[in-house]
């Protein structure tokens, strides 16, 4: 079953924004068993739609597209629809009533744009949503589907949830694919794949290995596809286990776990708390943590100690030691760990100091030179990590090796 | 001038993979005068990418192409490069000598993959990699310019601006497009459409205005277009002028500028030092002010207070405000900026309290109900925010609206 993703608006073509919908809409829709054959984003100008539009119908089984349905008048995609489909537009008034009702629920009146958005093309079959103005449109040509959503995430999300993915789960009855990613962190790609050279090649030819690397974490990502959902799935579970006995101290988590979420189950499995002190990553890891709901059950605070006042005032960390082996040193990092156990009252304290970039370095501690440290009362650990010159890499590596570092010990 | 932006690599198609890359490629792109007329993701299969190719060359100036050229086996891009371009693969002894000198600066040794990685098809001109074991490749063919780039954005940006855009520039020699955008906060698409409908009708021919909404920031976009750049500009900077009196309250920086880069430099340029008490932002805020390089300057540090217990401690709100009003109130929210002034020692100071669900609300304070305030040596100011269900959307709203707060009590 094939599926084409289509996003409209040239806020995307020239990089105004990063299209996030397309990679939603691929997970959830290769969840279901479709093959996802191309993605394409292309401008709201009406002969481009027509093409476009024209060159996929007949050949694919399902067209999802975003975009051009919002209140303002850079959009117009609804009247060229109407000439691709042979219709014309009318005023709906359930969506009429919908947008009056999300209307009133914010602090501002009904527009005459918010009325335009509850004319839909005659022949379409209208999607309401309940969480924006624009309501979705399901056209059928040539036995392809057109699913036409706005390109809000939020409202795109709710409209596929509650509508679009249960219908095509009915009407399209798939072959089996099954994803399953295993998350690794604190290895190069390069060499995992030595490691795994003689397991790759030793796969059913069922099954397929992936590497999917992104700020140091890598999803291992096994593929399998067939008629016999029981059987592949049994070759996939056989093949985690010899993977989790090839690279076990890699492995932090399975599927899409981060490892804010990993750290969170963890925690509360034990009944333990946690917190941070840090300096390079201003907030970072913190900012992950609690990322995650529920999260407050087990995270407690922080202290982001940017200025060296705060790491002597409030983390008391001696300031000798600061005079003596400056911010960025094993035994700042380590007493900031063990400052941040102290006052945040917490069984596992997270610290970093690091030069985070793009200036800043010294011959001796070169942007990108970081110190982590986890806290605990089993004891206090640190790690010296050698990064880039790129800042934001830098913050995200530390955060993540800091946390990777509370992780293991945790399990202890 | 035309240009297409092809991104390989079935993680992206699945979902697995956001593409940032064809965002940053757009931008640039667009900048240097061309028109992006497609972005386009396919599958790392040898037919598809053949296909792909195949529709393309000959119909624009340029291809930006990339993915699939990893150390890992599940790329096959270079042997149907060969195939398309019709030439082979050969060890090139400069590319080989730059990946063995990257490799070095790692502490792993050179892999066979590594090495293969420094064969190239005999045809290309090959741009070399400082960044990355990947070298970028540069292919010619009926009037289309193709470049294969790492599909690694780090590496990706470092090829294009070292190498390729320089080189486009000098090859095209495009009409003027400009693009100026104003970044606005605080007002919903739609009454900011109606609010500028007469001076958008009113543009000159050569003006397009676009609404680019995310997360409450509304970038505001004019672009122009036309021979005579001096005429271009002048047309843009009127209207911009115009917008300016127009709509005021809402215009907190120009261009791509983040509100955190317009608030380090409202604070650099006052001398004035910054610091952060926060509770359902859990540090997203110091997170965001630290993002910007050289923040060591204005901020000194946060103290993200999730347990009440680091509220009535660190913070030393009094506790029984916490039993009288509750943590999301204005009363704690205002105790937590003025406690975060004198406990960090800054002038300014932004305190965060709220709901950010998804559970966790109550029926005077549902999911959502967040109290933002800023504390300076003038006055303390709070704001009460109604937001939605959705946790992620509430920490990133709660935090641009309390930076937005802070921007206006620094200009005051």
């Amino acid at each position: 079953m094939k599926a084409v993703i289509i996003t409209i608006g040239d806020e995307l073509l020239i990089g105004q924004t990063v299209d996030t919908n397309s990679a939603w809409m691929g997970a959830e829709m290769s969840k279901i068993g479709f093959d996802i054959i191309k993605k394409i984003s292309i401008n709201d100008k009406r002969e481009d739609i027509l093409e476009l539009l024209g060159e996929i119908v007949g050949k694919v089984d399902v067209a999802l597209i975003t975009g051009g349905l919002g209140p303002t008048s850079d959009d117009i995609t609804k009247p060229t629809l109407c000439e691709f489909f042979g219709t014309s537009l009318e005023l709906n008034p359930e969506v009429l009533e919908m947008v009056v009702q999300t209307i009133s629920l914010r602090d501002y009146p009904l527009t005459e744009l918010n009325k335009k958005q509850a004319e839909v093309p005659k022949s379409c079959q209208v999607i309401k949503n309940a969480v924006g103005t624009a309501p979705g449109m399901w056209f059928e040509k040539d036995n392809t589907i057109f699913v036409f959503m706005p390109g809000v995430p939020m409202e795109m999300e709710h409209l596929m949830a509650s509508y679009v993915l249960p219908k095509l789960r009915t009407i399209f009855n798939n072959s089996t694919i099954i994803h399953k990613n295993l998350m690794l962190y604190g290895i190069p790609e390069s060499i995992l794949a030595e490691r795994l050279a003689d397991f790759e090649t030793n796969l059913p030819k069922e099954l397929k290995l992936a590497y999917l690397p992104s700020s140091g974490v890598i999803k291992l990502r096994l593929t399998g596809r067939g008629d016999n959902n029981r059987y592949i799935e049994n070759l996939i579970n056989e093949k985690v286990a010899e993977l989790y006995s090839i690279i076990p101290q890699y492995i932090f988590a399975e599927d899409e776990e981060s490892m804010e979420i990993t750290i969170g189950k963890l925690l509360v499995a034990r009944n333990k708390t946690i917190g941070t002190a840090e300096s390079c990553t201003g907030g970072n890891i913190s900012t992950l943590i609690t990322s995650v709901p529920g999260s407050s059950k087990y995270f407690k605070g922080s202290i982001v100690a940017y200025d060296n006042s705060i790491k002597t005032g409030l983390l008391g960390v001696n300031e000798n030691l600061l005079t003596k082996f400056g911010a960025v040193s094993q035994q700042v990092v380590e007493a900031m760990a063990i400052g941040a156990r102290r006052e945040l009252k917490v069984d596992y304290a997270i610290a970093t100091s690091g030069v985070a970039g793009p200036s800043g370095g010294t011959e001796s501690k070169p942007v990108g030179t970081v110190w982590i440290a986890v806290s605990s009362e089993k004891r206090t650990v640190s790690q010296k990590l050698r990064l880039s010159a790129d800042r934001k890499n830098n913050i995200t590596r530390s955060s993540l090796s800091a946390i990777n570092l509370a992780i293991k010990e945790i399990k202890l």
